[in-house]
């Protein structure tokens, strides 16, 4: 099992309406982040400086053919048009990268 | 059982110092935190903001109290004094906080 950090930001004018899809996302695009071996997924919102830290673990063992899965899921590229004019991708993130990753540091159980 | 972010800067000149110091977290360190029923703790860095994401599950039930006892532990007191260095606190941190609580938003199992 993987852990992984990811970050991204959100504008200002558009955290209510992130936080009202959060509180009751599709049950398809639960069940392909599911299929796609992601579990214990939670994001969290920093205000002020309107950034979004997203933490899953990831127990699968082809990550990026699970992502484009996720990608290929009708429902999930429908949910993405909601969420994605609420957020505001870092200017620093690797090509290909929507939310940017993080590298962890450090880990005790 | 609670998950918990928080999120603080740190020095670019500070992240080589950082990272080698959580490589190797001093035992009395890791001992106090469990004891204060913190459980799957992770630090995630993010370059070139220079900030540092941590996530925690708490599993005790007073968490103040669970905190006063850390900051109480002197070898936990000591490892501060290497780690406060490297951290830049934010500015819009509550009072009393050193790393920045998040407030979640989503979260899947």
């Amino acid at each position: 099992m993987e852990r992984m950090g990811m970050v991204i930001g959100i504008a200002p004018g558009k955290i209510d309406e992130y936080k009202a899809l959060h509180a009751a996302v599709w049950p398809q695009v639960l069940a392909t982040l599911a299929a796609a071996h992601v579990r214990n997924y939670t994001i969290f919102l920093r205000e002020p400086e309107n950034l979004l830290f997203g933490y899953w673990e990831y127990h699968g063992s082809d990550f990026d053919a699970d992502m484009r899965a996720v990608a290929d899921d009708p429902e999930t590229r429908r949910w993405w048009t909601f969420c994605g004019p609420c957020q505001r991708p870092l200017e620093s993130r690797a090509e290909g990268e929507h939310w940017a990753m993080m590298q962890p540091v450090f880990h005790a159980d």
